[in-house]
C-alpha cells in the first residue's frame, strides 16, 4: 500500500463506487457493504454515509467513532455481495469470505488487503446520526495499491445488478 | 415522459452518475452539474447533496426549497461538462448549451427534457446547510424517458475524467 495525498481522495469516491466499512470494537473486527456515501468537502476529505441501525458496524461505528472505506474492485464483486448478505452479529466475515484485515495506521479499524484503495476515517459529526443515520467522516490517512492498475469499480443498481466501469473520456474541464 | 415509482428512484441514485440540479427562482431557471450526492432513504426516497455556497443554485435551493434532479447518459457528457463550467450567474445555460425545461408537476424548478430521469425535489432538512453546504431533500415525484433503453451515466474522477457504465452484472444477493 501507498500513501495518497489527500487532497485526491474525492477521485475515488466521487464516482461511487459500491465500497466496504469496516469496524472494531472490543477487539473484534467486522466489514459491511456500503453504497450510500458522498464526498462532502475536498480536503481535509470530508465523506457522508448512511449505515442502516440494523448492521451491525451502526454500534460500533458510533460507539468507537471510527472506520475504514475500502475500495473493491470488479474482482471482489462476489465476495462484496456475500459480505452483504451476511450479518457480522454471528459471523467474522474476513474469514468466512476470504478477505484479510491488515492494521491501519491511525484507526482501530482495519485495512482490507484485497481492495485497491482504503481510506482511514474518523466521525466529525453525528447530528444526523439520530434522525437519517447519517455520519459525516473525516479521511485521516488514505492508501492505495500500486500493483493494482486501473482498477475497475462496481456500482449498484439493485438486487445484485451493478454496472461496472467502462470505457474512460476526457472532456475539457475547469471543474475538479 | 413515464411516471416511476419513488420506491425505485434509489436504483438511480445509487450509482453514483453526474446529475443535473435545476432550480427556478424569480421566474429564472438555472442548471448546475453535481456529483457529491447519495441516498439517505428508500422510501419516501431522501437524498442528501452538497451544493458549494459559491454556486448561483446555493441561494435559489435555499430560498426556494425545490429543485430537480435529472440524470443524463453518455450522449449528454460534453453539455454536462459546458453546465459545469459555466456560471448561472450571467447565462441562461439552458439556451446556452441547447438544453429544454420543461414544466416539472410538483415543484417550479424544470425538468431536462434531454435527461432519461427527473427527480421532483423538496428540501427536508437543513441542519448541514451552514456548516457543510449539505441538503437533504425528498423526492416527490420521478419520471422517466421510456425511450432511452439502458442509459449508461457518467461517473466523474476529477478534472473532467469520466468513466462511462461498462458491463452489467447480476450477483445473487438479498441487498435491496
Amino acid at each position: 500500500m501507498r500513501t495518497l495525498p489527500l487532497a485526491k481522495v474525492y477521485q475515488l469516491l466521487e464516482p461511487g463506487p459500491v465500497v466496504l466499512l469496516t469496524t472494531a470494537r472490543k477487539g473484534r473486527a467486522n466489514v459491511m457493504t456500503l453504497s450510500w456515501h458522498m464526498m462532502v468537502e475536498f480536503e481535509p476529505p470530508l465523506v457522508a454515509c448512511v449505515v442502516s441501525g440494523a448492521n451491525h458496524s451502526f454500534a460500533a461505528l458510533r460507539a468507537t467513532r471510527e472506520c475504514v472505506i475500502a475500495i473493491p474492485a470488479r474482482p471482489l464483486a462476489e465476495k462484496v455481495v456475500q459480505v452483504g448478505n451476511a450479518s457480522g452479529d454471528d459471523l467474522d466475515k474476513f474469514a468466512a469470505f476470504g478477505l484479510t484485515p491488515v492494521p491501519a495506521e491511525q484507526v482501530a479499524a482495519p485495512l482490507v488487503a484485497e481492495c485497491f484503495a482504503n481510506l482511514e476515517c474518523r466521525v466529525r459529526d453525528t447530528r444526523l446520526v439520530n434522525t437519517y443515520n447519517l455520519f459525516i467522516l473525516e479521511v485521516v490517512k488514505a492508501w492505495t495499491d500500486p500493483k493494482q492498475k486501473q482498477p475497475k469499480t462496481i456500482h449498484h443498481h439493485g438486487y445484485g445488478r451493478f454496472a461496472v466501469d467502462g470505457e474512460m473520456i476526457t472532456l475539457k474541464s475547469r471543474m475538479r
